[in-house]
């Protein structure tokens, strides 16, 4: 198991602010004595023998013996043709199901102060799934593709996910009253999945009414579950609930390993200035330890980033404060 | 032009709290002195000559001479293979776009006091195009259908309400990064269209991104205009900003006719007991007054209704008032 002896993780710092962000979660842990040893690896396409851009080998490898990973925000690489980086990562390990979790800090005020919701998205088809046609001129169609397999495989990570962390309710989001047979297949493999987990509340949701409740009254929901494109959209609505994309964590799981990310974008205006915010990056590792069962580190960590929040004293730029990324990050060090 | 005679003017009561709701909206016409004709109309479907079921024949009539309509809510038949009623009158009477604006009202508190946005839905394709197919058992398909037809149908109506409605700002919500070809299509038409309106700003946005903006500063939007199911959501996530679908208008804009109607749902616990809120109604319908030129008696009653709801003395129960729909329909009676 993960909790023994010092565990390789690949690391995978990314594009503009990347670096520095991935630098400070380093500079973290290493204050906070982690058992882990990181291997970083550059994941920009690089051109095949086929002639084709890919992930390189050495990347690839590197996740598949070490399973598990942390990886900072990446560009899409410009030009026709180019799919974006982080989708072909998603493919490229199989990371079925994006775990999104959402809670208000104490210490940073928004309009909320009750959200605590965990969106499940299905990672790996539906309207993903890349597939679309010209019929004639003018009239273009895009197939959103959902499997059982997939279905019931994201159904029952979410059921498991409420279960082991002690949430009480899972919601499935669809839209079957529109999309009868897609979202219908979606919703069946919920529901039958929940007759495993009697103990665990299940409600089914319109896509519509949870966007609308959200904003309204957010401490509603618990643990959401839904096909690929209402993740993407509620995931980050959720997110700007409790402050933004800076402030929230993100897990890809997949059957055969993990990787954990910030979200946020690149954000190349600030990079290489030390004013980026590194605390989705580092909430991201936080659920990472978790993953490994390296809990006692995790909650440590998670205690002194959420203290320096609430102190207010070091904020970055995108919080409101004037502080550095470094001294943030130091104070988070100081804390350990 | 429809200024002046008397217009006749179709009304769908709905089902559940529809007809209460809508004779609300009649008595404060009659106060207003509004000059139109209702004629009032059943939708519910009826089997035809074909052994089908279909919208009633007198109702399409009536839509199609009259060229303008109201309408409650409506319930989904139940039983396999009927779609949605709503669906189906927009199909029939080919209402290519939906608009909903959502405005803060001074008299109403929610979290949010700057919302003034107004979404614009492509209303007859995309991912409500009913087609579907299971491949093999377990994988399903549906299909997203965009037109360049549909979308610059779309895009034109947009630029044309902002023009009309002093509009400074039209934002297109996509996600092209991801179905590049049909939101792709659907983006190049509404920029294509931006070009002819250089009078108007323009910008494109990810639907993720406008989400989690739209959450934390809504003032940053103005006009919105996208395919059919981000508009289904976003709607209805504004409308939370500001109070619900119980506050807030909403037209469907046909080559033929348009048809103007609350988009709540039909309420069956409370209906016919005098506690619904007519509030989503009656701005529709006033709505179609603007539609029809005949602003003086749209803004006299809209002035009534806001003033009503700011007095605050006669809220219904889903405004955290206590009020009968007749006591509060009175009262804005009283004031014109
Ligand atoms: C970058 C983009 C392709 C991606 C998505 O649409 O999934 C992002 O929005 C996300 O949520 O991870
Ligand atoms: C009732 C339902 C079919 C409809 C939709 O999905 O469009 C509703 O949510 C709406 O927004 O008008």
């Amino acid at each position: 198991s993960y909790s023994s002896g010092t565990q390789k993780v690949t690391l995978i710092p990314g594009d503009g602010i990347g670096p520095e962000i991935s630098a400070a979660v380093q500079k973290i842990f290493t204050a906070a004595n982690v058992p882990i040893e990181w291997e970083a690896v550059d994941v920009t396409p690089v051109r095949g023998p086929d002639g084709k851009f890919g992930i390189p080998q050495a990347a690839i490898d590197s996740v598949n013996t070490n399973k598990i990973g942390l990886k900072g925000p990446l560009m899409t690489p410009v030009g026709k043709g180019h799919r974006s980086l982080n989708l072909a990562l998603r493919k490229e390990f199989n990371l079925y199901a994006n775990v999104r979790p959402c809670r208000s800090l104490e210490g940073y005020k928004t309009l909320y102060d009750d959200v605590d919701v965990v969106t499940i998205r299905e990672n790996t088809e539906g309207e993903y799934s890349g597939i679309e046609h010209e019929i004639v001129d003018g009239v273009v169609q895009s197939i959103k593709l959902i499997t059982e397999e997939a279905s019931k495989r994201v159904a029952e990570y979410a059921f498991q996910y409420a279960k082991n962390n002690n949430r009480k309710k899972v919601t499935v989001v669809h839209k079957a009253n529109i999309m009868r047979m897609s979202d219908g297949l979606f919703l069946r493999c919920v529901r039958d999945m929940a007759q495993k987990y009697p103990e665990i509340q299940f409600e089914e949701k319109y896509l519509d009414t949870v966007c609308l409740n959200m904003v309204q009254n957010p401490g509603k929901y618990d643990v959401l579950v839904m096909p690929n494109l209402y993740g993407d959209i509620l995931s980050d609505m959720c997110a700007g609930l409790v402050g933004g994309l800076g402030l929230t964590p993100s897990g890809n799981m997949g059957l055969n390993g993990a990787l954990f990310e910030s979200v946020h974008g690149t954000a190349p205006d600030i990079a290489g200035k030390d004013l980026a915010n590194p605390t989705a990056l580092l909430l991201s590792a936080v659920m990472m330890l978790r993953h490994m069962e390296l809990n006692t580190y995790a909650d440590k960590i998670e205690r002194a980033a959420f203290e320096t929040i609430k102190e207010s004293k070091y904020l970055t730029g995108d919080l409101g404060g004037r502080a550095k990324c470094s001294e943030f990050t130091n104070e988070i060090c100081a804390k350990l």
